[in-house]
């Protein structure tokens, strides 16, 4: 009952505000939009009119500036995540640098397969094999150790389709909408399934998020003063993963206060575009769906990476904004532009 | 060595800065002090010392603004703690309470001796019995209820001592300080052993910190859909202890940046004044030591509450700045001024 009443208020109001910005900038003056990658359509005036409206002292969609908290999903939402998760990459990577040092990978599952250019066999392991080789790459090092091979990583590792360094491969259109949300005071965080220390080492550059609005998954930690000097040891151990009922529960834990904006791309994303949106007051809740095979890749109920099945028959229940991004996208990378 | 250095090297800065400080507006203009309720003396010079320098740009004591990460205790660095944690008094005035509901407690320990009267029996099973208090009193609610049950207590509840609302025993003079630092861009965090989701419920009213800047020890959450609409459940059991060597991990899982300035009461704090002040460059590291028996209370090295031994002889050898309440502040509470 409160939902369908919220939407309907919502839908009023974003429709008489469509009218105002129709006459003033967002057609008028297109030097001054502040979204150019996105094409003109339901989609952009969705987000320019929540945007409008939670800005509005006393309008019916007011949201005062404390409360403007926006989270947002990464692997697949703000960057890509074909063929698979990059931080999984920079694992596969890893592995291959360390294995010098490690001897006895060479007859040992998943490693053995790895390190021959066997992927699919080293992944046959499936999760555990996964969380293997998470672990022997992420623990085992101090904090700033490990800040500075995920540095190092992003800025020479290149991408097997596009030859782009991974860092390039974020979405121009989410940058802008990033920046645009910002620029109208509010907070954007990101709550991710990705590590909480990966994703750290180049947010801040990338998206202009620092490391304080990054929550992820993350393994346990240690402190110790080691010949006095003192350290925080990451160890090969699982703290904490921030997917599906994760999200909600970290976005408790870390930020305290529910977001009134979500965005997502996957069904690890569905909780917290629930926690987000099933509830009283502007709101306002947005799915990446990946349509686009010829910029991007296409994938969204079958996928094994970031499937889409659930999330996108919620959003369509509950009137979520679709982003079809081959059609409401006018630019997918940064440097596609001319 | 790397220590000693970065001291001088402070220490001449600080100097210098103070002559051009109380030739301008330190004493020049009392009017425009940023911390009236500090004493004049060495104490509040060293904190206007190094705020001048961080963020002096070319000085060698600047802090880039997006370093300015400031973290603070709150019991007994922010708040009173005596005669016991404030969050305790919570706890048992939530058993009595909840008494009515649990009849089996009147046969029970810790719950049968608190619920006759008798405090000292009750806490008598030691760390033991103050957990099942805390799990039986923070558990089993949603975190809507929960912030509302402390909202209702902060609001009503008064101390034993001085007859005031727990929410108005904060200090006067660290109030001033949080200010002081944001007007200068620090972005100021609590880091505290007690809950934060208790914190959270008044720390943006009473310190200006918002909720996603405030760093506790938690319980574990659960997120589910009942009957369609999202909640969060608080489960009676631990998830994680903001304590000790737990400070400078939440530091790093919270912030995910070493702060360049930290302030403390106890030997709880020791860790989180280590990992912030042990490193090269600018740093910051307060204790504040409880000397004022008429006004607040006398305690360090033999309180059972908020012990301050180990972190004291460690200030003093590191050259940390050591507030001397009874000295150092004018005021103590905001009800004393005139």
């Amino acid at each position: 009952m409160m939902m369908s009443t919220g939407i309907l208020r919502r839908s009023t109001v974003v429709a008489a505000v469509l009218i105002g910005l129709l006459a003033s900038r967002a057609l008028a003056a297109p030097a001054g939009d502040p979204l150019p990658s996105w094409s003109d359509g339901k989609t952009k005036l969705a987000i320019l009119g929540f945007v409008t409206t939670a800005t509005r002292r006393g309008a019916p969609g007011f949201v005062p500036p404390a409360e403007r908290i926006a989270t947002f999903d990464n692997d697949g939402t703000l960057w890509a995540e074909q063929p698979m998760y990059f931080q999984l990459a920079f694992a596969l990577d890893r592995v291959k640098a360390l294995a010098p040092q490690h001897p006895e990978w060479k007859d040992q599952e998943p490693y053995a397969s790895l390190l021959k250019g066997d992927l699919a066999g080293a992944l046959a392991g499936g999760d555990r094999a996964v969380l293997e080789i998470v672990m022997a790459t992420h623990g085992g090092m101090t904090s700033e150790e490990f800040t500075k091979v995920v540095t190092d990583w992003v800025n020479t590792a290149r991408h097997p389709k596009t030859g782009r360094l991974y860092t390039e491969m974020v979405y121009q259109p989410m940058r802008e909408l990033l920046t645009y949300l910002r620029v109208n005071g509010f907070k954007t965080f990101i709550v991710s399934g990705g590590g909480i220390e990966f994703m750290r080492a180049w947010t801040e550059r990338v998206y202009g998020i620092p490391p304080e609005q990054v929550v992820g998954s993350s393994i346990k930690t240690t402190y110790e003063l080691r010949d006095g000097k003192p350290v925080l040891t990451r160890l090969p151990e699982m703290n904490f993963v921030d997917d599906k009922a994760g999200k909600p529960v970290a976005i408790q834990l870390h930020i305290g206060r529910r977001p009134v904006a979500a965005f997502g791309n996957s069904d690890g994303d569905l909780e917290m575009l629930q926690w987000t949106c099933l509830a009283p007051g502007p709101r306002f809740c947005l799915v990446v769906h990946h349509t686009d095979e010829a910029r991007e890749w296409a994938y969204d109920r079958a996928s094994s990476v970031g499937r889409l099945d659930k999330a996108l028959d919620e959003a369509q229940t509950r009137g979520w904004t679709v982003v079809d991004m081959k059609r409401d996208w006018k630019v997918v990378f940064p440097f596609e532009r001319k």
